[in-house]
């Protein structure tokens, strides 16, 4: 039998509140939420556990409620929301009727399976907006990319605006994170080259030779990388710019830098 | 004798206010508003003429003012906003001191002049983000392209959200707008092959000849190019994607296909 929520004021309501809005939330309790059908698809492909599935049958119908129930782990929880309470509570209010709460990944370098031996690796340090993380992602997931890895993240990576702004790609991706120094170390155990985007003693980007295992690493648009990145790069690598202004989105940059090692690669998985 | 406006209530105020918020006041006015000294210096540079330049002294030095004031049209009205005022109307409200009304170009492609005989064009059908607009914007003056032209544009390129986030490569780049049949018609006119990003009957883009004059089109991230556009493509172009969701944010896409054309360029202007 499934119960209806029909208050904002229900605990289940307001866990859910608090894990969309704040980061510290959800490292205490290591879950997050998704939204929407084709994400939490995406999610369970991934396999990702859903602890509580709330949906709204105004909303969503009972064909898209079974093939997730279909899909979803043995123990997850399907509760009803209204309508009111979901539109509250959802970001695309009257589309979708679905969210979960759902369980993190452990994310430690610790826990990164490459099994490439020439594998192709984005790093981005200290990466700041969710569009540009989703979009980061959105690269990483057309390219096939082996790993993607946040240096020092300032944000976690379950931040709702991140999940949303990668489409999914959140899921699809084998994404790591860890400190500046760990990153480097586990590179260097491995022999993966260090291609760091900088603008001092670099070489044009398509002149180097990216099809032997490489990490891509990109910074800030305000800062670049640290001095840390810089002194443990195999090569600096730039994107000769020609315009006034010398700024390039930091999710364009590093498109065209994997995209150039795909090029290269003959775009070979 | 500078007068000093303390009042919201102010027609000035208001025609600002009117100017950042509405599409219709800008093309009924001929009008926009530009924030920021760095952003007022490139649009200077760029020949725009100011009409009234808003500043508040609390916030900009004397000295950053005389410099406007230097570059500045001799018939730009220069008036002080109190601090309260500057801070309700500005976006930054507290960092850049400045805001200037400026009259808006004529964007038609009568007014595109292409001096290179082999011309490397950005064309975006419809773009709907102001965001993604801004990013392509970026890219474009960073690959020095010979043109941007927005196609049936959804928006008015004078948006204060396009303008922001395309920090100052609104003014830099050469700019066009137009329907799509006016844009073919100037292209086959000029001999300009077009090479449209599209899923169907496409070449993967690194296989293709940019080196000639060359007009990259993209689409929308949801529905992509018309029809009209694919009936004239010389070319279409395919960027491949090996994910699980295919899907890749179109300034990051523009960005790949573009940088790709400089590469076969040689990176030649």
């Amino acid at each position: 039998m499934e119960k209806t929520i029909s208050s904002l004021q229900n605990p289940l309501v307001k866990q859910l509140v608090l894990l969309s809005e704040k980061s510290r939330e959800r490292k205490k309790t290591g879950l997050f939420v998704i939204e929407g059908q084709r994400e939490i698809a995406l999610a369970l492909k991934s396999d990702y556990l859903l602890k509580t599935v709330l949906f709204c049958s105004d909303i969503l119908s009972e064909e898209d409620l079974y093939v997730i129930k279909e899909q979803a782990n043995s123990k997850a929880e399907f509760i009803e929301l209204s309508i009111e309470v979901y539109q509250k509570v959802a970001y695309r209010g009257s589309t979708e009727g679905i969210l979960a709460i759902t369980q993190a990944k452990e994310l430690g370098l610790q826990n990164l399976a490459i099994t490439n031996p020439k594998p192709l690796i984005l790093i981005a340090e200290a990466p700041e907006k969710p569009g540009n993380i989703g979009a980061l992602l959105r690269t990483a997931d057309a390219a096939k990319l082996d790993a993607v890895i946040i240096a020092n993240p300032k944000t976690d990576i379950y931040n709702p605006n991140i999940v949303r702004s990668s489409v999914g790609c959140v899921f699809t991706n084998h994404i790591a994170t860890g400190t500046t120094s760990e990153i480097i170390s586990f590179l260097k155990d491995k022999n993966i080259a260090i291609y760091c985007a900088a603008l001092q003693a670099s070489s044009p980007y398509y002149s180097c030779d990216f099809k032997e295992a490489a990490a891509i690493v990109v910074g800030t648009e305000a800062t670049g990388l640290s001095k840390e990145w810089l002194a443990h790069s195999n090569q600096n690598i730039i994107i000769p710019m020609q315009g006034e202004i010398d700024s390039m989105n930091v999710s364009v940059a590093a498109g065209i830098l994997i995209f150039e090692a795909k090029r290269q690669r003959g775009f070979n998985e």
